[in-house]
């Protein structure tokens, strides 16, 4: 099993990657092969600062950098040797069997989006993030930003993709699927719930338990929540800021901790043919550790395969 | 100056009713003329309890009660003698210069469209909430939810809206507006939030500052926000969920306090010929004193006459 990871992304880059590649391989005793990618001038002296012996990497020298305000897709034409560019090279050429940087969030999305294939079926990958809940495990929201515009469609594959998200990566054996809505029942909403709910409702595939509201989000009705990505991504930058009052007013607060969004390391891009993850601008050591432990899952369980057999399925059976 | 208040709306009443009356009449030395509508059984005896002089009110018995999940338009069709539809009875006959609820959203929004003329110019009324922010001045973000569907022109107008009441009630002397977006540059969003900023930034008579994401919404950054009602009232919604978390927690402070939406009382239905207030369905006694508040602060403003003013403007200059 090969990961590579972008040295160079994120806000805190390279120190925290090369933290976050200590912190894993001291968590396991049987470590994947890590492909490190950046500019072995400034990763290798971190590298050897923090003695993380070599048999354990392989350091991919990648002399440029996107920056994380660069225009992504001009940037990924005109840096093919940046870290991005090589991580995708590499995934494509399937010299890793994921890839993960904390980089560009742009230059993520247009990387994978034309470097790795859609699997077949999938109208829109998408991107979620974790929901901390108040019974500490982990819910599913998504779409959070992909997809500010969508179809009904749209969101039943959004359903589909954080149903088998939360059954083979969180563990959920029959997750819970709600729509975010503003009412409680059938018929509530705007245009686009009101036409995703029957088609929820009646998809053989889907643990449909009905609508959910705002207030909902972080209790135990649902264990995934689909949204299009506008209201997604509003709901994962508000969720920030939350946390970051309560760190600027002091309060301590285990669950609080928690909708400490960095810690969760990155986001997969569902419904895509590899494993990309998307980390946070902010990842920290932890966030890149707990990334490399994702990707690491998604291999495992051979998360792609079991998205493209399942919508195979319901392809032939539609 | 008379202010008509339903005694039977809310989980509450009417005892928070009544408490909220002697709240409101402790706190001032020249109080509105109240108009209390309910059943004379049920809001008499608690009246007398708390102490409320007989000169500082008038109680105008209404036999039925709509109930908080009643079907809106059948109910206020069915109960003529309920305390919201002689609320609009008295608005309209213009015995009343505003009408209070926390009762029913629903009916209270039905009745405000059907009894109360919509202010000629405006495509569509609004409702918003105060937000809370950081610096102690509380912001404007609407609407949350009473249009799940926008088209841009609404949100223009809810920019509108949101300016004056900033203006008058909050006491903002030049409001800077932002649009709720998925990223800061012109360009970024939705289709709507895309087709919107154009006309935001034209408009003459609003102070656009441009795209706010969901982590400004508690900043300083603008001090109305718009967005369509869905994601308005997801977040409303959420809002309120992360105060009653931390309350459930134990957490003690001072801002997080603020998010304790009943404080604010009710949200007024802006673009609507009356002031209507909508109150939260929880809403405590400091909830219907600050419903009192502003009411009277709405009329002395004129601020329905002020709205009819500039959107007559608007329309003579387009």
């Amino acid at each position: 099993m090969i990961i590579s990871l972008d040295m160079m992304g994120g806000d805190f880059a390279p120190e925290e990657a090369v933290k976050g590649v200590r912190l894993y391989l001291e968590s396991t005793s049987s470590p994947a092969d890590l492909l490190l990618i950046g500019h072995q001038d400034a990763v290798q002296p971190l590298l050897d600062q923090q003695g993380i012996p070599k048999a354990r990497y392989e350091l991919v020298h990648a002399p440029e950098v996107i920056g994380m305000h660069e225009p992504p897709t001009r940037a990924l034409k005109e840096k093919p040797h940046s870290s991005i560019a090589v991580g995708f090279h590499l995934l494509r050429e399937h010299r890793s069997d994921a890839f993960i940087s904390a980089g560009n969030t742009g230059a993520m999305m247009v990387g994978t989006l034309y470097t790795i294939k859609t699997i077949e079926g999938i109208l829109r990958p998408t991107i979620s993030t974790l929901v901390p809940r108040e019974n500490g495990k982990p819910g599913v929201l998504l779409d959070v930003g992909l997809n500010a515009d969508c179809k009904p469609e749209n969101l039943v594959q959004f359903a589909l993709l954080g149903t088998l998200y939360a059954r083979h990566i969180l563990q959920i054996p029959e997750p819970r699927v709600g729509l975010l809505n503003i009412g409680e029942e059938e018929g509530k909403g705007n245009l686009l719930a009101q036409a995703a709910y029957p088609l929820l409702k009646q998809h053989p595939s889907i643990r449909f338990i009905g609508n959910v509201e705002g207030r909902d989000l972080f209790s135990e009705k649902a264990d995934v929540i689909v949204c299009e990505g506008f209201t997604g991504n509003v709901i994962l930058k508000l969720g920030e800021s939350f946390y970051e009052i309560a760190r600027r007013r002091g309060i301590q607060d285990a669950y609080i901790d928690q909708m400490n969004f960095e810690n969760y390391g990155g986001t997969p891009v569902l419904g895509v043919a590899e494993p990309v993850i998307i980390g946070h601008g902010i990842s920290s050591a932890l966030a890149f550790k707990n990334m490399i432990v994702l990707a690491e899952q998604m291999i495992q369980s051979h998360f792609t395969d079991t998205i493209r057999q399942v919508f195979e399925q319901i392809n032939q059976q539609s």
